[in-house]
């Protein structure tokens, strides 16, 4: 019952920016396509899912804790790829538009290749190829196989 | 060509914790299901991407920022849902399960409906209906209408 009452579900990834045009300008780079923008508010449209950009302020007050100070969080996105050439590529492209690098695309303990940057705001990436997790056309996730 | 190198795409979103037994007590108790857990990492799978708990101490080492202090970040993970009830019982769920209420749920500026609360760690959730984002029957986002 627990299940139908909260899904296991994500359906928008909102990052407070301090600067939208920054950020904005900064994901257009990297060829990201708005789906859909309002005062104060860009939404780039994923998988069933949107990433929006908002400013720091107007995110703590919709949450109810306006004047909180909203800084780097304990959180990383991802952005699996189907090689480490390809890996490398996002990276270099990240910086070429104005990330900064956190950690250059290496070989992981875990058996992949992995990179991290940070965007305009300080919003963690990684950038990864993980041979274990196969990637459907689209470069998703693919669906486990029925058992 | 720039889209080419960077997608436009999430396929993990990693959430670091203090307690990976407490966090994914709490993410259990809402009625995820674990898809995959090695030492110090549980991954839930949504559709096409996975979110994963770690810890922060590990994931701040995996950035390439050792000893960085991550604390509350300007982001939210948002949970869309069909009707304002699927909302209010979500959010009762969570406050069960041993979230913190940042925001009761209640009509929105946007015109919808929408609460927050926090995840043992301080991770803000929104829970939402938005009347104007259609669903699937999976409870994504449903895709665009071609032109």
């Amino acid at each position: 019952m627990a299940q139908r009452l909260s899904a296991q579900r994500v359906t928008l990834i909102a990052l407070g920016v301090d600067d939208l045009e920054r950020s904005g300008a900064f994901y257009e780079t990297l060829g990201w396509q708005v789906a859909q923008e309002m005062p104060g508010v860009k939404f780039y449209r994923l998988k069933g899912l949107m990433l929006g950009l908002t400013g720091k302020a107007a995110l703590a007050q919709d949450q109810g804790r306006a004047g909180a100070e909203l800084g780097i969080g304990a959180m990383a996105l991802a952005q699996n790829y189907a090689a480490p050439e390809d890996v490398d590529a996002a990276f270099a492209a990240a910086l070429s538009a104005g990330a900064t690098a956190l950690k250059r695309p290496q070989e992981a303990e875990w058996g992949g290749y992995s990179g991290y940057y940070a965007d305009p705001d300080g919003h963690v990436w990684e950038v990864a190829h993980n041979p274990f997790w196969p990637l459907d056309a689209e470069g998703y996730l693919a669906e486990p196989e029925s058992p």
